[in-house]
C-alpha cells in the first residue's frame, strides 16, 4: 500500500475518526487502530468500537492498493505535527508503515495486519429509508432533545433518541422518564420510520460532521443507521426496544402559565440551584397573577435560603416544585427570547416552549411536592 | 455589618479570593469561608489556606463596620450571578448574612462567626525588604522558572522558587535536581535577599493579579512575602531551608553547539515525543557539524521509530539523551525565534540560551545514556 497525500487533508481526516478508536475498550487491542484501505484511488480511514464504525474518505495525489492498520492516535497526533503544506508519503512493507516528508523526517510506525480488524456493518442502500436535511439544523435540533435522553443502561430504549414519523413529519424525541424532549425535524416526508439511534452515535455524529459539509443524509435499514456528510459516513447499531408512547404525555389544557424572559429565569434557576446543592437540587416556582411574576425560591438548612422574581405575563395561580438542573437544560436548549412555562397542578407535567417557534417542547416531572 | 456595592466589584473581588477557599483542606471547614470585614469604611475579604492568605479590598458606596465570615464558593457564584450593574445590599443580623438586589432578589445565608478564623499573617512592612516592579515582566519571568521546580514535598528547598541577589540584582531560580532555570529579574537592587517562595503561592500569585495593575511590591521579612498590586495582598510563608548553589552548575565551555529555530525544534521534538512514549520520553540529539543539523530520534520497541532533522548554526559534534517533556517545557519558556542548544558531553548538562537575551537560561541533566 503507499499513498501521497498533503498534511492538512490527512490529518484533518485522522483526527475526526481517531476519536472514536481513543474512546473504545482495551478489551481488543485492535480497536484503537484505524484500518487505511486503499481501493482503486479511494482512500478510505476507519475505526470502529463495534456500536459504531466511522470512514472518511482522503483524497490523495497518488495511490497504490493495499490495506493495513495502525494506532489511530499515534498516526493522528504524529501527523497533526508535521509541517503544514508538506507533501506526507506512506509506504507499508509487510506490516511496518513507513512514512516520509521530504528528506527531514523518517518514522516507521508498526502496524497491524487488517485481517484482525473486525467485519465492519453494511447497510443495503437500496431498500434504506432515506431523509435529507440541513446540517445546522440537524445539529441544533438533535442538540435540543439528546439532553434528555437517559444515561440508565438498564433501560436501554431510553438511552437514544427515537426518530419517529407522525401524520407525514419527521420528528425526534428523548426521554430519561423524568423530562422528555421533542422537535420536528422535517415537515413532509415520503418514508416512516420509528427507530432508535444510540446517543454515543449521535454525539460522535454531532462532533464529526465538518462545518463545511451542506446536508446530511440519514440511512436506515431494519438494524442500522448511517449518517453521511461530505466524506465522512457513520455507521451504527440501532437500539432494540420500544419508545414509550410520549406523545399521550403532553397536557392539553394547562391553566397556569408564565410567559418570562428566558435570560432573566436562567438567571433566578442558577442563584436558586445554588441553594439547592443540599435539598437535591430542589425548587419552587410560583406562577402570582397578582403580581405577574414567576417567583423562583430555594432553601437549604445548610447554607441558607433565597428568593427571586421575573416578571412576565402571567395566567393563573400555582407553585411547581422542580429540579433545577433539569429546568436548566431545558431553558438553555431555547433559542428565543421568550418562554412560556405552564402547568395544571404541581403534581402534573411542566410544558415550556417557545412562544415564536412550535417545533420545539420540553416537558419535566415535577419532584414530589 | 453593612455594605452597599455595585454587583461587578464585588463579584470581581469574590472571584479572586474565593479559589483559595476552594482549594483549602476539608480538615478545618471555616478555612472555606472568606472573611468579610469592614472597618472605617475600608471593605476587605480574606481567604486562607494557612500557607498563604489573599486580601482584596473593594470600594463600596456605603458600609457600616463588622465582620463576618461567609461560604466563599456560594458568595461568590451567587453574586457573580446576579445582574450587572445593580447595586447590592450585605447585611448581617447575628451569624445571617442577607443580600438584597432591589425587590427582585432576596437571600439569607448562613455565615459563621470571625472568631473561628484563623489568624492572619503580618508582615512589618518597615523592616521588610522590598521590590518593586512591571507587573508584566514580573509574570513572564516568574513563568519562565517556576516550571522548573520540583512537585516532590520530600524535598521542600525544591519546590519553591528562589528570589535572591547576586552582584546586586535580582535573580529567581528553580531546580527539581534534573533541570534549573534562572531568570535576571531586576538588574540593580540595593537590598539583598535570599528566600524561598512556595510554588502554590506564586501560582496564585500569578492567577490573581489584576491585568489592569502595573506595578507589583514584594516585601520579605525572614519568614514570610507579600505580593502587593492594585486592591490585592497575598502574603504567603517562606520555605524554610536552603537552596542549592546552583551557580556552580552552570557549564561555562560548551563545545558542541547548535543554534536553530525554536518552533522547527518544538516540533520536532513532539514528534519524537510520541515515540518514546513507552522508553520513558528519552529522546537522542545528534548536532552534526558536517550536515550542519541539529537530529532528534526516539526508538520505541513497541510503536516504532522516528528520525527528524533541523538545520541550524552547528559548531562540533556529540550527541545526548534527554527526558522530551523537560526539553519541551525549555522551548515553551523562550520566547524569540531562535535559541542555542549547547553541551560538552552527553554526560554533562545541556545549557539552552536565546540569542538575543542573556536573562534567562535553562539548564537539563542528560539522561544517562
Amino acid at each position: 500500500m503507499e499513498i501521497e497525500v498533503t498534511q492538512e487533508k490527512l490529518a484533518k481526516a485522522l483526527a475526526t475518526v481517531s476519536r472514536v478508536a481513543m474512546g473504545a475498550k482495551s478489551t481488543l487491542p485492535i480497536l484503537s487502530n484505524v484500518l487505511i484501505r486503499v481501493d482503486h484511488e479511494k482512500v478510505s480511514l476507519t475505526t470502529t468500537n463495534l456500536d459504531m464504525a466511522v470512514v472518511e474518505y482522503v483524497p490523495v495525489i497518488n495511490s497504490k492498493d493495499g490495506v493495513i492498520t495502525a494506532p489511530a492516535r499515534l498516526l493522528a497526533e504524529f501527523i497533526q505535527n508535521l509541517p503544514r503544506g508538506e507533501k506526507v508519503t506512506i509506504k507499508t512493507n509487510g506490516d511496518k508503515i513507513s512514512t516520509k516528508v521530504g528528506d527531514k523526517y523518517a518514522s516507521t510506525i508498526n502496524g497491524a495486519s487488517a485481517d484482525d480488524f473486525p467485519e465492519l456493518p453494511e447497510i443495503n442502500e437500496e431498500k434504506a429509508v432515506i431523509f435529507r436535511m440541513n446540517i445546522d439544523e440537524f445539529k441544533a435540533g438533535l442538540s435540543q432533545v439528546i439532553i434528555a435522553a437517559s444515561g440508565d443502561t438498564t433501560r436501554p430504549s431510553l438511552t437514544g433518541v427515537y426518530f419517529n414519523t407522525y401524520n407525514s413529519a419527521l420528528y425526534i424525541a428523548a426521554t430519561d422518564g423524568y423530562r422528555l424532549a421533542e422537535r420536528k425535524f422535517i415537515k413532509k416526508v415520503e418514508s416512516d420510520i420509528a427507530a432508535i439511534v444510540p446517543t454515543s452515535s449521535l454525539q460522535e455524529v454531532m462532533r464529526s460532521i465538518p462545518d463545511e459539509a451542506d446536508e446530511i443524509e440519514i440511512l436506515f435499514d431494519d438494524t442500522q443507521v448511517r449518517f453521511r456528510a461530505a466524506e465522512l459516513e457513520i455507521t451504527s447499531k440501532l437500539i432494540n426496544g420500544t419508545f414509550p408512547d410520549y406523545r399521550e404525555l403532553i397536557p392539553k389544557d394547562n391553566n397556569v402559565e408564565a410567559c418570562v424572559d428566558r435570560d432573566e429565569l436562567i438567571r433566578v434557576v442558577k442563584i436558586a440551584a445554588l441553594f439547592a446543592r443540599e435539598s437535591n437540587r430542589a425548587i419552587d416556582c410560583t406562577v402570582d397573577s397578582k403580581k405577574k411574576t414567576l417567583e423562583v425560591a430555594s432553601i437549604s438548612n445548610e447554607v441558607g435560603e433565597n428568593k427571586s422574581e421575573v416578571d412576565g405575563q402571567v395566567k393563573g395561580d400555582g407553585d411547581i416544585k422542580l429540579d433545577s438542573r433539569f429546568l436548566m437544560d431545558a431553558l438553555n436548549a431555547f433559542e428565543g427570547k421568550e418562554v412560556r412555562f405552564s402547568f395544571s397542578t404541581g403534581t402534573s407535567p411542566l410544558l415550556i416552549t417557545n412562544k415564536d417557534d412550535d417545533n420545539y417542547y420540553h416537558l419535566i416531572m415535577p419532584l414530589n411536592g
